[in-house]
């Protein structure tokens, strides 16, 4: 299986905000957001692994700003790291007002797949090797927040989860 | 402002997954349920505040079984515990194949919303009174769910987060 | 076959109206509602009958009260009665305005559905016991709503039906 | 206020059945299809009215044919009958099957209308003057629907329903 | 193979203009339009081959006037010419505002569809016989506009392009 | 207003084909791809004009090859040049099938666009420098095409369209 670089996942979606979008008040409801966000997650996710992925998890998503209903929400995507039968996605999303030109970062968000075969086994994925020196920051943290995820669900003894433990409570130096 | 229990606010929604909701594997695609559990967890939280609400945050959320084109999905969501501006809301998930009658759970989400008045300005929220002894273990929950909240977004030094720091280090007897 | 009682299929859905539900006076369309009428009153007789199940028929509907943008619509759906190869669901359906805290009764209305096997063949459905007085009266009336289908589908002759016949005309006593 | 005839209204609709329109065994879903005839019902009541319209009842409909996906619907629908601040609109649909070149009657329907002005109040509506012989026939089983309609939602008591009676019940000649 | 007139496959489609349609200026967005001209198209195109068909070309079309939100589209299409195994359709499209009364010439716009077989393969359509006056004008036109689609797909010398040569540069007489 | 380059306005949208985009034959519908294309367009033309845009014109579209459920449809957008109140977007449309690893090129189109103030008035746009080889490649063919439009529209006489003559029937040397 041919490694991977980020690059090689990168994705970029483009949705404008419609009607059915909004709530009352005319703001992108939350729930559609983490859909799209879904969507260009699923398609770095596919891009890295050449096979059909489904969302294994979602990790702690913040709503700083509210993004009003015309706006346009763009989203990157890319692959940080790979496990054995799993990737980690990282997502940068804007919304942009362009008749007045604004800009501003909306969210950003870990999504992880799993890799199934045609038969919806699930199957080992090709490795990922960083590039850049953000993709390095981005590879090394996806440890953490794995270990984090597996404390979460139950899977992981905290006291096992070491890159985590050192991310909260780092030893003095 | 009238005190509220979680009863109050205990909603119920059912979806049956459609071909669009699916990917071509015909399993439902993750986001289009974070979707429908956003819209839930929102009608729950309208409920206690009687107000417009905005998604703040979502939790992290696992993904744990398939669920497959025709399966009708039950969500359960009410509210555990109000702060001054928000409340966090509990979302039960299931996945019913009815011709089979199978009911497997899928997914458990705390979604946090704010809410606003008519001008989109922030408000303060009904008080809430856990009333049974799962309301009140959600309830106590909340305050170290909403610790990790503020220390993932770096809004808390992980020192301070006191509940939080109990729940993966617990002192020893 | 094992016979089922109407909780069994007792079944609650909340839908958000959302902008491309509504017309341009912002009131939610009628045939929208239908359509959500028709989702929740087959997922009950799906319960029931632990078969994919299609629409046979729905008894006239009233719409009294204009349903507006941004309310939730709130269904209840359960099976009445059991015939050979069909089951009549009853729908109720609220309409509230959370944020004003209102809720009134938008609809009552009878749906009909036969059951398939995977062959798109009709197939018997099981029984229902009515457990609870209402359960007993909503069993009464299925026969008379039916005769009533019937004579208005031009497959049964007004004088063979009695029940019907004693629902508008009542003998003097 | 200019006198319609039911030629005026006239409406026709074509909807090609898609995969999100059908159950899990390509069956259109019956709301699915109360939705469409919802939207060209109000077509046709508006063109008669030349005002906003909401769906006031919809009369039983049977579903007596499976209609498949890749089908396509045709509905047809015009104003029956027009009373103070409400019209009667009658649909006719059929399924084709276009590459077999099949064309089956599918339902025939009754809904009613009633028209409102730019502040939601209820306002009186063009007369209908029936052309044809069948345009006649419809205009007096009007009458009938409208005493069913009446006598179901108990707001007419069945032995004031002098056109309904002699529909279930004629007298011997 | 039966041979078709136009009128075999005449389609009228009315769509009612919703707020997901529309532009924050509460205009129909072009797209949708294109959308909905191309299902209306498929639809005549289908009942000319009776075969699925799928779009080949969409010639240039131009939106001349606003359609706002809650008016109705109404579009017309029919085959106006068969090659060997594509179909060219003609489309007239009015947008009609309801209750002011009002009907305009939105669009007129030409696509071409292919047939196919079960297997995707394409192949052969029944020929077409203009009947009307108009009939032959559209049958005439269609070869132009056949020889413009060519060149503008660099498929065809614009020398050998007598039938568009005529069009652009007609003789002196 | 502040001059601007193709690239300012460069847009990037990646869709997948879910099932509602395809017909019988699991092929994306031509007009679903039209309507896809509108919207990256648009997004393109707003960046450049500051402004809400409403869609005037979109020449001829080819559709090359069949685009299946499940393919990742990716856009790319940008303005090749300004008129007085208009601007020209060309599209690059290419369809992936991730699994398989394949990408072929789609389509390639031209959408024209008006730019609107908050009243509907159409009003100027900014100037467009090309920058690159191929934006002049680009800035130039738009006369081209633009003629074409006009002649297509009878608003210009083929004798007058001097560009579109040179396109066509180039002078010998």
């Amino acid at each position: 299986m041919k490694i991977k670089t980020p690059q090689d996942s990168h994705t970029i979606m483009n949705e404008l905000v419609l009607p059915n979008d909004t709530n009352t008040l005319n703001n992108l409801m939350g729930g559609r957001l983490l859909h799209w966000m879904d969507i260009a997650a699923a398609i770095a996710a596919q891009k890295h692994c050449n096979r059909i992925v489904v969302t294994a998890s979602v990790d702690t998503v913040s709503f700083k700003h509210p993004v009003k209903l015309g706006d346009v929400i763009s989203i990157e995507s890319k692959v940080t790291r790979a496990f054995n039968t799993s990737v980690e996605v990282r997502l940068d999303v804007w919304a942009q007002n362009i008749p007045s030109g604004t800009r501003i970062k909306s969210n950003e968000a870990y999504y992880t797949f799993v890799a199934l075969d045609e038969d919806s086994h699930i199957v080992s994925v090709p490795e990922l090797t960083p590039q850049t020196e953000e993709d390095h920051m981005f590879y090394a943290g996806a440890l953490r927040r794995r270990q984090l995820r597996l404390v979460l669900a139950g899977r992981m003894d905290p006291h096992d989860a070491t890159e985590l433990k050192a991310l909260f409570f780092p030893e003095p130096i």
